[in-house]
C-alpha cells in the first residue's frame, strides 16, 4: 500500500460535502492545515500540519501526530515536553481539506514552545488607526522553555510548538 | 505606499515570538491562515486567508474580511448572505503567521456556505481501525443554501463559506 492509498479520495462535490466518506483532501504539498483547541476551555491552543502518516497515527492511537515542517519528520506532539494531546474529538470541514482537533492536554497543559498554555497569547488591537501595539493575553508561562528544551530553544529553535 | 507596506516585517525570532509589535510574516503566497471560532460559544466556525488587504480592512472596520483563493479576490464575508462577522477579538500566535479570531455572527447566525452554523459539521471517529464512518455534529441548516445562493450553488459553487 502506497501512502497516497491510506484514506479515499472524492472528486464529487455534493459526496465530499454531504456524504459520510471520510476523505481528507490533502494540499499540494500533501499536507492538511490542523486547528487544535482546547477541551476543557475551547481556547484556540495551536495550528500545524498534518501528512497522511501523522493522520493515520492520530487516528488509531488517539493522540495527536504532527508534521513538522521545519525538521521535515512526523512529530508526537509532547515527545520531548510531555505535553501530548489525546483527541477527544476530531472532525472535517465541509470540503474537507482542513481538521479540527479537540484535546486533552497531559503534563504541564502548555501547548506553545514558549511555554505558554496556547500559541495565541498576544491580542491585535482592532482600531480604525491600525498599526496598535499587542497586548498581551493569557501570556503567563506553564514551563520554562530553557529548561525544557535546552538553553535558548525558545528564541532559537526550528520547533514550532512543543 | 506599496502593499508590501502595510505591516512591518520582523526577523529577529525572539523579537517576534516575544515583542509587543505585531508584523504579521504572510507566506510565500502573500496569504496568513485565519481560524475563525464564535465568540460566544468557543466554536471553529471555518478556516480562512487573509492578505495585507484583507486583514488592513478586518483591522479598520472590525468586520472580517478575506482573501478568496477561488475567485482571487477580496471577501467580504457575509456580503451575499447577511452573516457578518463582528471581530470581538484577534489574536496573533507565537511566531507571527496564523490568525485567531473570535466573532459575532449576523444574519442568521450560519458561517458555512451549506447553510450550517460551523463549516465543522461532521466528526471523525477515533479508533484502532482507521477508516469509520463520519458522524453529523451540529449539522442542521440554518438557511437553504440554494435560496441563498441560487440553484445548487451549495455544490457547484467555488464559495467555501458565505
Amino acid at each position: 500500500m502506497t501512502k497516497a492509498d491510506l484514506f479515499p479520495k472524492i472528486d464529487d462535490k455534493t459526496a465530499r460535502e454531504e456524504g459520510d466518506i471520510f476523505a481528507p483532501a490533502f494540499d499540494e504539498h500533501g499536507l492538511l492545515p490542523v486547528i487544535v483547541t482546547s477541551a476543557e476551555t475551547g481556547e484556540v491552543l495551536m495550528f500545524a500540519y498534518m501528512n497522511q502518516d501523522a493522520l493515520a497515527r492520530s487516528i488509531e492511537t488517539g493522540e495527536a501526530h504532527y508534521w513538522s515542517r521545519s525538521r521535515e519528520a512526523l512529530w508526537r506532539k509532547g515527545e520531548t515536553s510531555g505535553n501530548t494531546q489525546r483527541i477527544v474529538e476530531m472532525r472535517t470541514d465541509c470540503d474537507q481539506d482542513v481538521l479540527w482537533l479537540a484535546v486533552e492536554m497531559a503534563g504541564s497543559g502548555a501547548c506553545c514552545h514558549t511555554g505558554r498554555v496556547s500559541c495565541f497569547y498576544r491580542s491585535v488591537p482592532i482600531s480604525k488607526e491600525a498599526g496598535g501595539k499587542l497586548k498581551p493575553a493569557n501570556a503567563e508561562r506553564r514551563f520554562d522553555p530553557e529548561a525544557v528544551y535546552g538553553h535558548r530553544s525558545a528564541a532559537k529553535g526550528t520547533l514550532k510548538s512543543s
